[in-house]
């Protein structure tokens, strides 16, 4: 019997480690560690320095390459194809290694349950028990970092992805709108009058970035600074939450 | 100089705790701690054993009663009143405790940013530095338990109130809707076809009780299982997430 922990590991800060996290970490007979993917990002290497600063005692780990995803205009089938493949190569490597089975762990950048594809993937295992271990978002580093609260007094929050705001423009009714995944400026297609925005890259980590103001004043210094952070990184991942009728 | 760190705690596990949150806590020169309010639940307890496992060394806690909120029909009047009342206390209590300044840390239940007063209350308190340190909240915890993603693929999600939900019904194009803060039953006023329901009450916490399935079959379990848990424990604490179109 195999049992797959799904371990939230917050954003990039291994400070976000929860105590529940870093007591699973060590508990696992063996630690699944994608090697790259995710933008050519440095999270393989967070995902190391959490493990040499929680593990009691080693843990084996299994490195595995995360396969690309197909450039398809079918974008659902594209994840979908991208899922199986991921998952094939999960059992591969769990059963080389635990084949009487065991206890599996696998730490997943921010929370299992937000705009991560881990527990689609792991719903393809067949008879593998699946916990979830809850993780910081990047929505909660950033409102904490620009020290805003989500919400506004017994208001509603929609979040959404940055495709989905340049597809469908501001959902109806929305107050509060923090757009993850944006491949940038979706935002630029919005009526910028009576919008802030709190926008954050790298939210967490050392090289954390912030800005807001009302969005027809920042829009331009977000848009260059991102284009300048992901130069100079080589890999960006961003997160903004868009208000109406702020002050 | 006062600075003031407002410290997510997550929900009632002590082992939500993040390794940030800890260290807080640690570096304080006084943690403020409520005595009662929150619906007469535990919560004040969950605090205390907080402190009993993190700090390595003693710090000064100062204690402290929420007062109680004026049952006014103006309702956003009411929380206004309420959240002064409580700013002049931790005014008076820091300043008694720490005439020359220093580092104040406040356990805030889930994550400061959502549903949570705390930064309002902060606000008023003038010249007083805010740092704010993320927390699990109890919609990860409930999509954890559950194993559950919070979005559907690529999909926007909305979190709201039980009055929000009570009062406006579905929001215009929402697919998955989170609520929180419902005094129970807000679904009742939803055609229940076509929607699905996760429920848990207390979650995280030891007396964790989780129900879901499609809404109309399980609407009256809930209603049923809620009111049974409020008098047993002379309180509750519970959200859920509705799901349009799942099998």
């Amino acid at each position: 019997m195999i049992t797959l922990s799904l371990i939230g590991i917050g954003t990039g800060n291994p400070d976000h480690l929860t105590a529940e996290a870093a007591r699973a970490l060590n508990a696992a007979d063996l630690i699944l560690l994608p090697r790259k993917g995710e933008d050519k990002s440095d999270l393989a290497d967070v995902r190391r320095l959490i493990l040499a600063q929680v593990l009691t005692a080693p843990v084996p780990v299994a490195e595995y390459d995360t396969p690309e995803r197909a450039d398809q205009t079918d974008y659902l089938g594209a994840v979908n194809d991208w899922h199986d493949a991921i998952a094939a190569i999960w059992l591969e490597v769990i059963t080389a290694a635990l084949p009487q089975g065991g206890k599996v762990a696998l730490m997943v950048w921010g929370d299992p349950s937000l705009y991560d594809s881990t527990l689609r993937i792991a719903a393809r295992l067949g008879d593998v028990a699946i916990r979830v271990i809850p993780g910081i978002t990047s929505v909660q580093v950033l409102t904490a970092a620009h020290a805003i609260t989500l919400n506004t007094l017994a208001a509603p929050v929609t979040i959404t992805t940055g495709r989905q705001l340049r597809d469908h423009g501001w959902p109806e009714g929305a107050v509060t709108l923090v757009v993850m995944l944006d491949k940038g400026g979706a935002f630029t297609g919005l009526d910028p009058a009576d919008l802030t925005i709190w926008w954050g890259a790298y939210v967490g980590m050392p090289q954390q970035v912030l800005i807001h103001g009302p969005l027809a004043e920042v829009s331009e210094r977000i848009l260059a600074t991102r284009a300048r952070l992901r130069a100079e990184h080589g890999w960006i991942m961003d997160i903004y939450l868009l208000r109406k009728g702020c002050p």
